[in-house]
């Protein structure tokens, strides 16, 4: 394994640091327990936004701190939850005294650890509610999951529910346009190699030099078939074909699309298969009215990508428009 | 090799439509002959700031076009310099009658046909100045340059140039604050993985399973040193040491700092290199007063970083802070 780190135990402890140092004007960082915040958390008055789970997803979620998207983040060591009392912790402090939303990725681990949170959470008296998010059409069940994995949703929830909380939207409603978000997006990945996992210390999985894992997990946990690497083409409409067989995008709609590289994916490549999947869908008569085209939900260094896509409405894309000002993503401020 | 393309001569034409369909509020390409321009060139009476060089080094140069930094960037293919024509159209489309900086990157080729342009331009009458970055202290000369190789400070050249021609500095004092910014700046890179030209099909080079290569260039050419992988701390210390050798930045002063992305790299790692950075820095009584974490130059999907380090005076810092709206780089608007 050769890695840009010191120990490998300290490589999240060490990283969160190095995010703290790097971003003072956005984000605090707590170190016992471990969970980023908003440096002007918590805000009085609106709903507190909370996700958490796993490091090496990356700039998720501590990269997406700040005004208009998290309160707060609670990063669990890489690939594993988070534990209740970091949660717990993250939850007080991002309580404006007008509750917290828990924006969760169904996994099995994170959903138990973010209830037990929520109870303590619930007896001091803050209000909680949580959504889980389970975008991932590849597989049913998998690996770490009850049911459909929560990927590339979970960075559309965050933005659009941090918009809505940040103009006053209470909790209950909030709580409700995450579960729309969710309903109306599905995800797809595929991946041309593993990762690494620093304390693992050798790959997750192999490929052979002219193979892809189609539905790949972002924890490299198997996805619905290994085959020969097709091109851009292919690959996006094989993707897209598994999405629309289970989202009605109906011809005349708009879509928010997230082209998602997995960290080891040149954006040079990531264009070229935004280019196929807009050229896809026009075909179909649905517009892209607004899109991500990057690194969002990585797999560490993992080289693959994963389409996302959200049937929109004018609520919708009115929030994603708000200004957002975090390290991992910004604009309009 | 595997890789998300259709066809490898299409890569770079292909990746630039997706830019182009990705971001049409900000930037237009043409594709006869090739380049990226701001949507609203030529800004009248405006200096326009023209930048270009190889496609792979992301998101330079194409991600870095819009207000307040580029007004076009000339993209040739992966690893390669712009072809004349390409340089004279993206020049002409970008002169809004205030003249045109050229920002070049030192390698032979680049310099060459930015040159052939500017004569082209001029005979049209327009006004061009050039500036050659070259801030790499890893080697004196290289594979593909004659003096030392131009990296990071281009990043920062484009931001802090792009600012001042926003904000109505003539032509040839933004040539000579572009000089003063290249002249402050020093940058070393290293790398653990090569990355492979689509059209190469092979990687570059190859490193043993613990080896890493010590001021590597930004198209793999070889650096100062091949050497065993060490900790984060140590690469960074030489790495440092080696840019502060040559850079006079007195304890007390200011800088900002890059600590870049090869393209494979993690920001788990990124931000862990920055810890090391500014703790590094602050013993020697050096502040970093702003800096950037993430992928800025890259070599397509190589695992490495290199940092860079400019020594900033006010007028680098207030210039800095303006507003930059582009795919690449954002904040402020």
């Amino acid at each position: 394994m050769k890695k840009l780190i010191n120990n490998p135990q300290d490589v999240v402890r060490e990283s969160l640091e190095g995010l703290a140092l790097a971003h003072p004007d956005l984000v605090r960082v707590s170190f016992n327990p471990v969970y980023v915040v908003r440096r002007d958390a918590p805000v009085r008055g609106k709903v507190g936004v909370v996700s958490g789970g796993g490091s090496g997803h990356e700039p998720m979620h501590g990269g997406y701190v700040g005004r208009g998207m998290l309160d707060a983040a609670v990063p669990g060591a890489v690939f594993t939850s988070p534990t209740p009392d970091q949660i717990e912790a993250a939850t007080r402090d991002a309580d404006g005294g007008a509750g917290v939303l828990h924006i969760i990725k169904n996994y099995t681990g994170d959903i138990l650890n973010f209830e037990m949170a929520a109870e303590l959470c619930q007896m001091q008296g803050i209000d909680t509610e949580a959504v889980v998010i389970n975008d991932d059409v590849a597989v049913e069940n998998s690996l770490y999951t009850a049911g459909r994995r929560g990927v590339g949703a979970t960075v559309l929830a965050e933005k659009i529910c941090g918009a809505a909380a940040e103009r006053g939207m209470p909790l209950k409603e909030l709580a409700a346009l995450c579960r729309r978000v969710n309903e109306n997006s599905r995800s797809m990945g595929m991946a041309l190699t593993s990762c690494t996992v620093p304390a693992a210390g050798k790959p997750t999985f192999t490929l052979g030099d002219d193979e892809m894992e189609m539905g790949i997990g972002i924890h490299g946990e198997p996805g619905r078939e290994r085959m020969p690497v097709e091109g851009a083409r292919e690959i996006v409409a094989r993707m897209t074909e598994a999405i629309l067989a289970d989202l009605r995008l109906p011809s005349g709609h708009s879509a928010i699309a997230v082209v998602n590289g997995l960290g080891g994916t040149p954006l040079l490549e990531l264009y070229l298969l935004y280019r196929e999947l807009q050229r896809l869908l026009e075909a179909r008569g649905v517009v892209i009215a607004r899109r991500l085209v990057g690194n969002y939900i990585t797999s560490l260094e993992m080289a693959g990508c994963s389409i996302t896509l959200l049937h929109a409405d004018e609520e919708a894309l009115d929030l994603w428009d708000d200004p957002v000002v975090t390290p991992g993503l910004r604009w309009g401020a």
